[in-house]
């Protein structure tokens, strides 16, 4: 699919992609671009970037953008561009807008027939997040949620590891999410990251539990494929004038006996990124970091500790696929981004020419999967203003 | 106090020690006699090694002791000792008998006006516990429990750290200890260690929790100083037939309104004995892990990461004191157990010479720790079995 | 001089880069590819990709190239480009053969005016690097090579706590950059790589030494500023029927008084990429690991060991430059590659548009620099087969 | 033959033992006693501690000896002790007096038939240590070397793994051993483990790699069995105003051809006691490293990395037999000291007893091993003053 690989299934041209958000001052944005162009088989072509015309237009031209395809509003860009002959048409848009406006503009956006790939979490409430399903169930189009720390070989790995029946049943997990940068009130400071991170209007019902939690809830179901039954939090609000939980740690229990624990912080003073899992099994363990992101550990009570690292003949097909360099020539976010791109745009490009994607093309987070996480926020919530130990994630779609 | 170290404190010989359990095949006992023996104060005298008056002759004949003072019954043991002139008897006796025994033994020592050394857990019940805090002030005797993870120095500069005010206000404690030795049903293949760990009668209410929760409550509460005011615990029985737990966790909320996460497994496959803490403050976190246990990584919000071990002149007092070689010369589990018999036999030493001990010599687990260890047991228990989120943690002696 | 960031100095376009080599097999062909348009500003345009006509064409369509600037051989898109217009003339081209074609495509690109960037070494012979230089400066062209691992950010704070003086004096440097892959005769497998790497004529006159020593001596002069005085050098071929020296160790001298090692090997079996340097000096000292990128540690006889990671206010300007993403978030080989891009593309932009480029900008690898490697190369090979201890390091341009 | 673990070969006593050197102020004596009594069957019972009887007398108190076992001069001890009849007579005597008094205390302590175990190097000259061979052989006495860092268990595993051949030929050894403690001119300010450490009259022909280098060549060939060809090594004195090296790096070759890279420093400002080695075979290879040595990691081409710990039933029996913990339970330098004094002291309860050693308890450094290191130190010494590239290495006893 890739170019050159198979000259039967050759792709043409590169993929033109729009956006949604991302303008001078964003961050996330920009990894999106790096991460979709990493490949080489797509190209920026038009964007809405920032809430006035003139800072949109400006981040256009900072991206060689032609003027045409650059837009003041959102619903000005949908508008427009729906139109356009199909030699011209995007082929998908990224939205990268805070959580608050993700929902009307991948409505709007899905509704007019185009591909979507949206940053995480897919959107604030539950209902919301069932209408995202429906749309893009009845639009047909294809849609991607950036889970980005999926994309990681060695997270790969760790769910081969997991779905070859290597470490037996699993029995716990242990996943956790520990930032410190917020321990103090930085969203006064003019900081925008912090800002909208820490305003309910904006960001949601939840802080700490949203922004990272909701990796971590995807990680683990991710690498284990198990289901969470019930979940047993408590949030709290550390830094005082804060109306959103800064951190937030849980009991789970999985439908299949197995038992879980994740955490997730916005204060923990000193901590820059340190998402970790650990997966325990009856026949052995894993452990995965995304600050060494490199390195797999697996262990069991039958021999020496094993390091898997990427770019070796004994990892699996999803991992190998997923790494551009030789053993030893360190990859990371990125790249693990990119390869939710490369997937997502992969399987674009099988649909285009009518042929069937790989299974390993079709390794990207969905709207389900977006919508299971926006659920599972709304139930860690219910459950930490809960009395009762035991709050029931019964999520269906 | 230590010999040659203040001529007017000097104490002029080597204390007598005794020693109820640790004969062949005990694991636990021989340690405790290479602690108490490290630095050359301290000889065994005297023992009751065993269940059998022949096997406890045999390990007293291997620890070349002195027939007439090996017994076969601590019973005896007890009565024959107590009754020898003071040039003779026994200055502190050891416990090292699995826990069911720990009561009845330790209240006759102490009634008999021994000082006594336990490890832990001090004993199976609550009543227990009082009695024998009771009986300990009753009879005036020094009383030790070997929570021996707290004589590591770096365990001691994280104590120092929280206390002199470098974290800040601590919000959030995560201390956990996977091993991974029972994640197969090993107590059905003769191992001992085994057997009586998935014993209720030998074990007590709890398995994992009991056997290394513990430490973990001790651990933290050494390091912190807080609190605990309620536990919400889920206790897993995973491997088939088991009785006791073999898994748990725990959240925790601290009367300071800190959170908490403990957690301790010993199905945790391919862990050996992953003990570690971290806790994290307003200003600055910390982490300790048993496994590398000279490092203490201190990490702040404002400037880089700071490891640090032993031997360096920056430690704290009580570090520098519990350390015996020079930086970068490892100490271990063994070193560490040490120094929590250095500190109860220098304190000891200056009761016996009449003046006052200093605060570092006091520094080791006394028999209030070792009671509300014996108390967070049975609330983690009586929590697990509640539908109730959290259970109160109101222990007072 | 980055779109956006200076109005003033705005720049209005792409810049449009011309490769030669990189095809279908080749590897680091696309990792150049995706560093140098990582940051956006860069698009590849024309190229003459492989040996044969067809392969290059073939390549091409899978860069999606017009097929007008995808050419047969190298000297024919050096006749055709540079007889563009300018404004379709390329801004560079970047030259990603191997070694032994580097010399006549340099000197040829350079010659017809255009500027380079090449892949390290520079070329076989120091009188061809001496041409080189000769040539550079006669065009007044731009020209750079890619000793990648100077672009990583921590090895530029690195560079900067040096030059600033926060390790004192320099003692004593150890950098060795050991591999394994080529523990057996991989080179008769049809492994591309393996085969050019072992193959004088392709290679030039040393193996790992020229591969690999190479990168150690450039990150270390990068980091170190020091001058080599003496070498005394023991190559090896450690696989039979091999031409090449597959490991090599050197004892160094420098100018300073400071002391050196160097080792480089193929042959250390099970060794990924494992490039590695440390610095002492009178006050500190410091190491990096190119396998953990992110991580440089600081150590001195006065304080805790600092681990520095990029995204953090305490870190060098050169290292914040080269920093796209927040603590925590891992950047790695790509990533590294792509400041070396940057940065000479920054001054090439500055360059166009008459203006000066800051220093950050020309931190990038230099003709000189790449000199300097090739005469070291030929020094190592002659110390080797030398039975006098020490032979003078004298190179001058 | 250690107690109860064979009734036929019971030794009935503790063995024991005297000590020349180790009083007050001196750091290495008090290793020694901790780490010969560990196992519980070795008692001191006589000293001559210090240079003046005063100190001496003082430091026997300390240890609780009777005082007629406390000698004023080393020649005292020697004589009265020599005297005693054969139930009081010492099983052996540990010498830890400074290296330039090795040789006289040494030869008359054999000459007067003791047992002896001496710290390292074993003397000044290749003369003297062929004397102590002479004088050992010629008094039958047992001997040991306290090359203490071959008593790890991970070190054993390493030499296991080598002498079973799954590390295929070796092909490469690196070994250093970097301290900073001496980066200034600590022997200056009244440090006596500085002073003497830099003294020529009482440290001997080099310093940094006598103390250190000493330990690397024993480690190396310990674990390996290779024998040194040839020595191309530059020593260094970095402070101004000290006579003997406080650094030295060397090439080796090796008679099997083999290359290695060995060096030791006093002024790697920051490292604290950074010994480790790595050996690199066809196979594969091994790293160790003394700061963290419970760790050994095997790395090879054709699966992950895997890391050996103690204390599972996977390592070798000499490694197991070092072992007192179960696995996780760290064990460090004291217990690795105590490893060597174990087999030393099982060597010779079964010399008194009449049986035949077991190879295990013969693994232990005999005076061969301390002559081969000081022929080793003056080959270094002798080619770091040659301005010819090899120094043969042509030991023989």
């Amino acid at each position: 699919m890739i170019q050159g690989k198979n000259e039967e299934a050759f792709f043409p041209r590169k993929l033109r992609m729009g956006m949604v958000g991302g303008g001078r001052d964003a961050f996330i944005g920009a990894v999106h671009r790096r991460a979709a162009c990493l490949e080489g088989g797509v190209e920026l072509i038009a964007g809405a970037f920032s809430s006035t015309a003139e800072k949109s237009k400006a981040s256009g031209r900072d991206l060689y953008l032609d003027d045409s395809r650059v837009y003041g509003t959102w619903q000005e860009m949908v508008e427009v561009e729906a139109k356009l002959p199909s030699d011209q048409r995007l082929d998908f848009v990224s939205v990268v807008v805070p959580n608050h406006m993700h929902y009307p503009i991948i409505i709007s956006l899905v509704e007019a027939g185009f591909n979507v790939v949206t940053d995480k979490p897919l959107c604030h409430t539950v209902e919301q997040a069932r209408s995202i399903v429906r749309a893009v169930k009845a639009a047909g189009v294809l849609f991607g949620v950036t889970y980005n720390y999926s994309g990681y070989p060695m997270v790969r790995q760790a769910r081969h590891m997991v779905a070859s029946g290597a470490l037996g049943e699993i029995r716990k997990v242990a996943v956790e999410y520990p930032q410190g940068w917020l321990a103090e009130r930085v969203e006064l400071t003019g900081q925008k990251q912090a800002e909208w991170r820490t305003d309910p209007a904006r960001c949601g019902i939840t802080g700490a539990i949203g922004d990272l939690g909701s990796h971590a809830e995807h990680l683990m179901s991710y690498i284990t494929g198990l289901q969470i039954a019930d979940i047993c939090a408590d949030l709290t609000v550390f830094v005082e004038g804060r109306q959103l939980d800064d951190d937030g740690a849980m009991l789970l229990r999985f439908t299949n006996g197995a038992k879980g624990m994740l955490s997730a912080s916005q204060v923990c003073t000193g901590q820059e990124n340190t998402l970790s899992i650990r997966v325990w099994g009856t026949k052995a363990g894993l452990e995965w970091r995304q600050e060494t992101p490199m390195f797999l550990r697996v262990r069991s009570n039958s021999g020496p500790e094993q390091l898997y690292t990427p770019g070796n003949p004994w990892v699996c097909e999803a991992a190998a696929d997923g790494t551009r360099l030789p053993a030893g020539h360190p990859e990371a976010y990125i790249e693990a981004f990119a390869n939710i791109y490369k997937n997502y745009t992969d399987t674009l490009r099988a649909r285009i020419l009518g042929i069937e994607p790989s299974e390993i093309m079709l390794d990207f987070p969905t709207a389900e999967d977006g919508a299971r996480g926006v659920a599972f926020l709304h139930k860690v919530v219910e459950s930490s203003q809960s009395a009762v130990k035991w709050t029931p994630f019964d999520f269906a779609l």
